[in-house]
């Protein structure tokens, strides 16, 4: 869509500064020159604004996509959620245990597919980055390593979502 | 950034056809508008191109913000399912049916904040928009419309995600 800049600027079109000796035929070919690249200019700014008002519109598109897709992905996590509940009323624990792991599994599978990962540090180094530490306690672990998970963290591709919050092993005494 | 076509091309910067009388004054203007012009026009596209760059990288992260807004979400909805899946091994049918009801009113709750919302359309005229029939029954209810739902349909905002599948009356024998 976009004129090629390189292209408008060849040697053969563009005279160089000798040639403005004074005669008519030079005046005639540069208004002509300066025109077209004056509308080649306000061609390509007209674009540039179109282009801009389409993206705007498209971005809204593309968020609603992106949600829509998981909401999809949720609504079979919501029925057999559903189910669970009426199955209260209805069947023994085992039963219900069954449906519920179900929509467990179900729910876990399609926040992996979306790229969640678990932080789940125990015994690693305790890191910053990655780990929240609520306590420090004396322990035979190395000094800094988590002892204990109480929360597991999560992250989405490489990005912490919810820091882990842990126990880190306090210095010897 | 861009810049304005309609100020380039004020009447007092270019000169009329009438101007092209020939002298060396008017040819070194000529080339001095021209070259400006095409400088705005390289500028203009040079951007225009990088825009259109910039665009590419920030729709990648457009989705990965509307992905990792709903992902964080669903993290409590996991944490509370995982602890009614525990639940069910030390605890007695009507605790843990409470903690199920949770789980299922949190998951309701933020797919109703992304817009989601139920269709169940009993009673109503059947809409092949929004609903599925998967049978037609003789009924005292008026012809075409629903009589039984058996599965709920979903909306997300206006789009239907998930048509209701449904019953509808047939017409008097």
């Amino acid at each position: 869509m976009t004129d090629d800049p390189e292209r408008v600027v060849s040697s053969e079109e563009v005279p160089s500064a000798s040639d403005a000796d004074g005669t008519t035929a030079d005046v005639a070919r540069l208004e002509a020159e300066r025109d077209e690249y004056l509308n080649h200019y306000r061609r390509v700014a007209a674009e540039f604004d179109n282009y801009k008002k389409r993206i705007a519109r498209d971005q809204q598109a593309t968020v609603q996509r992106a949600t829509e897709r998981i909401v999809a992905g949720l609504l079979p996590v919501l029925d057999d959620l559903e189910r669970a509940v009426t199955a209260f009323e209805e069947h023994d624990k085992e039963h219900v245990q069954e449906g519920v792991e179900l929509v467990h599994r179900a729910l876990t599978t399609l926040l992996q597919k979306e790229g969640l990962t678990e932080i789940d540090p125990l015994g690693e180094p305790f890191d910053p980055h990655q780990h929240e530490a609520l306590l420090q306690q004396p322990s035979e672990a190395p000094e800094g390593s988590v002892i204990q998970v109480l929360q597991k963290g999560f992250r989405l591709g490489e990005h912490v979502l919810r820091p882990a919050r842990v126990i880190v092993a306090a210095p010897a005494e």
